[in-house]
């Protein structure tokens, strides 16, 4: 149930320092092949960490043996010194695996750093110690193993709460997977850390379009908070040692799996939520439509304050519909909550306090009926909880 | 120093049970000539309550020679029974008006539902007591004054905690005006209720160019909380009792200091905030982008809840800036919170801890260095006491 589940991978998770009191804090995934295939997806925030701007031109490369992954500091904001920071952790990494006795990377007897992608996560703005991260990937590299996709899920945790790890099984040939994430969580991308692995056999091409199908329906569609990150990377990493090709097909199907169940995990553990909200927008004229909706929904701080005080305020959901460009008649909208129609042709229908609100999952459904498109958008609610650990993140 | 401070207009502020403790509820403003010109603006939110689509008919018509304002219900999301309930209020305040004795309005004997305006404030989705309403409506008549403005500016409170009123002397005429608003405070249009009065001679479309002008530089700009209300309506009501013709640039620049010292009044009193935000965008290419860039920063849920916590995370202003079209580049970009540059060129300068946020009033200047254009937003931080207050808010 990790990065490590596939065959062909093996890493490693460990302390270096970057996050006090003795906490994992530096992932390790390396791709021991016989392939070294890889597709990712990055954030679409303009202002992007130097990790993201290094692992785009990686991933462009084809070929990525190795991931470096390191909390306590997102390397973002930090101009062309945090560039060169990611740079010399690639050439190290690189360097270490290569005049490591542990390397097994089969038709590699060299890494280079352009096969090695960096993702960093936590404060924005501030330099890495790199006299802790170089030493550190140091000894991740020693302590590499086909059971560390545990501690490496644990070593990319920032604000969440426990680690996320997922595996699904295919026809011979598995995908693994971990990611993190608990604020800045909001899509148009990729939202948070995210490594996949898997052992079959495919091609750039299909590696890609398997990985674009599935975070469109799964990452792409979670906001929890509306906030963009600079950081966002989910990467899929295939080492071909299952020796069986799957159809596109069927990797998308399993990619698509891992990728929800992981997204789900997240929005489980988001930073201070007591609700997880499916927002169900059916009867849209189109699928960008239909995930306006539910996006306009899922950003409303009305919206998420009512679901957070057991309210079903039907009213503020159709006010942050009306916000949208989306196609549907003001007199035509219906909105259930928990399964509850309390609202219909735009006005109220059946009795709110009917509405259970007492539990974590929240369904809001929407027929807009203005089309067959249905598309669904996950968030949570604004808590008191949300505000106190962001009012007190950074200081 | 409110809507009855022009010469022209008289008003009343009278509780009619809509809301609970004798708290006044409903108010009216009459105009009593010799002229009754009228510009409006309106919330472009697509769901738009009865009282918006209803006045929005009327000031298409040209002449409005009363406004009824009431809080205790937002008569938004009530389908045609609504819209009938705000016909029958615009009817009924005509008839009454008609009838009363103290009907002066100069040059008309009567007055026809359709010179009635109605503003409605308060819970979305639940129709209007009109058994309620309507003898309020006929106590308001009788209570008509000029010194009425500030029973009329308390009467239509929600969550404000106190009046919002002001009033502008230009040259032997003046503005006065009145609004309520707290929460649903976002623009992309007027983003509450507001009644501006003015004893200037003004023809239509001059007032309506002095709204318009006023509004998108204040109103407009101020985004409290993102949400954008299906009942934002402000009014401009021409009395023309001066006898004085100002010039379009004399009119409009009265118009806006009354709409900004109005919107900064929402600003001081939206719910729960600790903080009042000034984003001062500059160096941008054009004015919509700097109004684009800067509502990106005042939306963003990480950076208000870091201006509760007096956290200069400008990291977090840099994410939000980065989601935005407008022209920059990363690595050009400027941020400046209480006179301190805590980053330059796109990465951390003078030392944070150089920030004071100990104030209510916080400054954010962006500077793009993408061109010569600035523009101003106002925002406010998000706090436990906004949660508190919106999670309680229809229970």
């Amino acid at each position: 149930m990790s990065v490590t589940t596939p065959q062909g991978f093996r890493a490693a998770g460990v302390a270096t320092g970057l996050k006090t009191g003795g906490a994992l804090d530096v992932a390790l995934v390396v791709n021991d092949g016989p392939d070294a295939g890889v597709a990712g997806v990055f954030t679409s925030n303009r202002v992007k960490a130097a990790p993201v701007l290094w692992s785009e031109q990686v991933v462009r490369g084809g070929v990525v043996r190795a991931v470096v992954l390191n909390s306590g500091g997102a390397n973002a904001c930090t101009g062309p010194a945090g560039f060169q920071d990611t740079h010399a952790t690639a050439e190290h990494t690189a360097a270490a695996l290569t005049t490591a006795a542990a390397l097994t990377t089969a038709g590699a007897d060299q890494v280079g750093a352009g096969e090695v992608a960096i993702c960093s996560t936590g404060l924005i703005g501030e330099r890495l110690p790199m006299d802790k991260l170089l030493p550190g990937v140091g000894t991740a590299v020693r302590e590499l193993s086909r059971t560390g996709g545990a501690p490496a899920a644990e070593a990319i945790m920032t604000t969440d709460t426990r680690p996320k790890s997922t595996a699904v099984s295919g026809d011979g040939w598995t995908v693994g997977g971990m990611a993190k994430g608990a604020g800045m969580l909001a899509p148009a991308m990729a939202t948070m850390l995210c490594v996949l692995t898997t052992d079959a056999v495919a091609d750039w091409k299909t590696l890609d379009a398997a990985l674009r199908a599935a975070t469109r329906v799964t990452f792409d569609r979670l906001d929890s908070d509306g906030c963009m990150s600079t950081n966002d990377t989910v990467l899929l990493l295939a080492s071909g040692a299952s020796g069986i090709a799957p159809s596109q097909a069927e990797l998308t199907t399993a990619v698509t799996a891992a990728c929800h169940d992981l997204a789900q995990q997240l929005l489980a553990d988001a930073e201070g939520a007591t609700k997880q909200v499916a927002i169900e927008v059916v009867g849209a004229a189109g699928e960008d439509e239909a995930v306006e909706v539910g996006r306009a929904v899922a950003r409303n701080n009305l919206v998420k304050t009512a679901l957070f005080g057991n309210d079903p305020n039907w009213g503020r959901i159709l006010a942050a519909v009306g916000t949208t460009a989306a196609e549907f008649e003001p007199d035509a909208v219906d909105v259930a909550v928990n399964g509850i129609w309390v609202c219909r042709s735009g006005a109220a229908a059946e009795d709110r306090s009917k509405v259970d609100l007492t539990g974590r999952d929240v369904t809001i459904r929407i027929d807009l009926h203005a089309g067959p498109v249905a598309a669904t958008v996950w968030t949570n609610d604004l808590s008191h909880a949300y505000v106190h650990e962001n009012s007190a993140y950074s200081t």
